[in-house]
């Protein structure tokens, strides 16, 4: 098989089908985003015969609990697959809508109007409920996508993504607007993120490995969803019990994510208060503590973090500690080792919360609120299609008004310029 | 010289003082803006001295009139740079604005906060004023800049660097907040665009070789600033005075500049009536024409337009002409040829009209005006950084909001993650 035609070929027909896809009306998409939504529930038993496969694979590759976790299918997960359909069904079309318009004083009236990007590709790995949400907010945006998911979720992939282009064919959405890239050879992704007379976008989800091949090969913009290296600052004077609750959630409610809190950051004040009643509480839970040097003198029996440890995204049961002599130095830890995802301050002091506010440069910033809210419905934007862990062109979770343009449109009466 | 570890340390130089430009205030940028604004007025002469070394060489190495136009520095155009800041200290500072703010069931307050890109980097070509225009808009915003200008400018540019960077100094911006590479080997590009540790957005003007080489050897974000294939098409029922003198403009009032017409586009139907007296007047005011067949069989003795002049930015008093048979053929031709910057109908038909500005997949689309008007001044969003022709992270002029990006700030009162 060629590759690098079998790429071209499907990002061809992507590109052919977005012009009539942003033509399209918000009834007929949202038509087939039912129709979608539908197809999942009903093909729940397939769609569990096939994930197993994968789940099978990953069990004798050794994959550590956390990961089989993300990887899993099961009624709730699909019902939440189809559900989060639904949920864009009900978003507002973000295309065609007017975001500003002015008039100048030659006479012309000017205005910025969202448009779709044209075609989406995806690079992803893990997941699989992630193929439906990146086609289900494409689809809403006028966007074609071309889908390339990771080796380890093939067989659940390819499930999801059958179902979603049979519904949307079936609905009379454009040919060739969902495209799968269905060979796990990584030439292919290589081959993809170079065709930017066709892709007008590369959203790129995965670990650094995956994001750096993308980065350095890509002439098409990306998006990158990176890992999430997410910090609790507990500030002196903070109420103790609403931190310890803070922070056990952003470790423990569901480890295996990228909003997840990989270091715990404590007030030297406040870290002997604190840490023995919070870190038995995080080995009651199967959580490894790895901490600084001050944090073993108030509680001995834990692991030595090193400088390794700072900058890792653990994505498990595991939890670096460090205890810091004011806020300066948990901004500065923060901005040294973290990867601008998600980090948080539990404090009772206006200034510092403000501080922490302004000065932390992450993609979201947290006043006494637990890390794992970043999330496109935590947020109220529906579904996601990554948390861009970069500046542009969208920062956090990327909803659907992050998959649009917008266009200059420019009403004149023979004005010209002088 | 070591090339790569002057970049380097330019890049360190400027990511260190970023974070703390980010934190000046509105007032304190404002009169660094002024300090420079006055200090170009001061050196105007010294400013003259210099750029007459880059026309020399210009002139020396045979280039166009257009191009050495675009280079020129005169009283008018050094008075425009400084009008330009004062412009800027005019605008208000994008950072910290909360563009939206709102409340979720989880009982979290959800914002989102313009925050400094951080360092941006201009590589570009030709016209030295964007040297000041950039400086100008990357401090408004709170970002530090690195410009890299082209070798044709390289006395000018220097020279205003230098002035803007003494005036900024003495009125207390944060120390390497702007940096010059004023050494045009090529080789400084391809190191400046692989620093994405501490560059976080290369701005690409110029043509379509320099965009080529930074887009394939990047892996920083860019925003291009490309060709400006430009059309314009008078539509069937045009009131062809109105047509005639917005084509007029669009290509002759300042031919070498990316928003000038390329490509006219005129419906049978009218081209009988309006295309001897347009070619003549163009031919009169000294502009090459080179038309389809139906467009000599109505005006003979023009030149014969080949498939690579509709993809061809002239930039210089050449105009490609094209008659075709309705407004499908118009925008399949814009869609082909262009370059998605800057097209325009001259229609009298209202359906026509929002057609074309729907369906035309450009930065800025017009119903009846000049596409000279694509600009950040006339658009009235100040100076601009570039126009970009990509759909992502901005189309069209670039203002200062296009140099921040948005982070979430989340206030919580302990809330978890259910």
């Amino acid at each position: 098989m060629d590759i690098k035609a079998m790429v071209l070929e499907k990002a061809k027909n992507a590109k052919k089908s977005a012009r009539k896809l942003a033509g399209t009306s918000t009834a007929a998409k949202n038509e087939a985003l039912t129709a979608m939504a539908d197809g999942l529930i009903k093909a729940r038993d397939e769609l569990k015969k096939e994930n197993e496969k994968d789940i099978a694979y990953a069990k004798e590759k050794g994959l550590s609990s956390a990961l089989i976790d993300r990887l899993l299918l099961n009624d709730k997960r699909i019902d939440g697959m189809a559900g989060g359909l639904k949920e864009i069904v009900a978003l507002p079309d973000p295309v065609g809508e007017v975001t500003h318009m002015w008039h100048r004083p030659s006479g012309i009236r000017v205005g910025k109007i969202r448009v779709p990007l044209g075609v989406i590709g995806i690079i992803y790995e893990s997941r699989p409920n992630v193929t439906a949400d990146a086609v289900g907010l494409s689809i809403k945006s006028g966007n074609a996508i071309i889908l390339r998911g990771g080796s380890e979720a093939i067989n659940s992939n390819k499930a999801i993504a059958n179902i979603l282009i049979k519904s949307a064919m079936e609905a009379g959405l454009p040919e060739g607007c969902i495209q799968l890239i269905d060979i796990t050879d990584r030439q292919a992704i290589q081959d993809m993120i170079k065709l930017d007379q066709y892709i007008d976008m590369i959203v790129a989800r995965g670990g650094h490995e995956l994001i750096k091949a993308v980065s350095e090969g890509a002439t098409i913009p990306i998006a990158k969803h990176s890992a999430g290296v997410c910090h609790t600052f507990v500030d002196t004077g903070a109420d103790l019990k609403v931190a310890e609750d803070i922070c056990f959630n952003a470790k423990v409610q569901r480890p295996g994510v990228c909003n997840s809190m990989e270091t715990m950051l404590v007030h030297k004040d406040v870290a002997e208060a604190f840490l023995p009643d919070m870190i038995k509480r995080f080995l009651d839970a199967g959580v490894e503590i790895r901490g600084c040097q001050q944090t073993k003198s108030i509680v001995p029996n834990i692991l030595d973090a090193t400088e390794e440890d700072w900058y890792t995204e653990y994505l498990d049961l595991i939890l670096s500690v460090r205890v810091v002599k004011d806020i300066d130095e948990a901004i500065d830890h923060i901005e040294t080792y973290g990867s601008h995802h998600s980090d948080a301050i539990v404090t009772k002091d206006y200034e510092r919360a403000n501080r922490f506010l302004n000065e932390v440069d992450s993609a979201a910033v947290y006043a006494n609120a637990s890390t794992r809210f970043t999330d496109g419905s935590e947020f109220g934007l529906g579904a996601e299609l990554g948390i861009s862990t970069q500046k542009l062109h969208s920062r956090g979770p990327m909803g659907l008004e992050d998959l649009t343009s917008q266009k200059f449109i420019i009403f004149g009466s023979g004005q010209i310029r002088q």
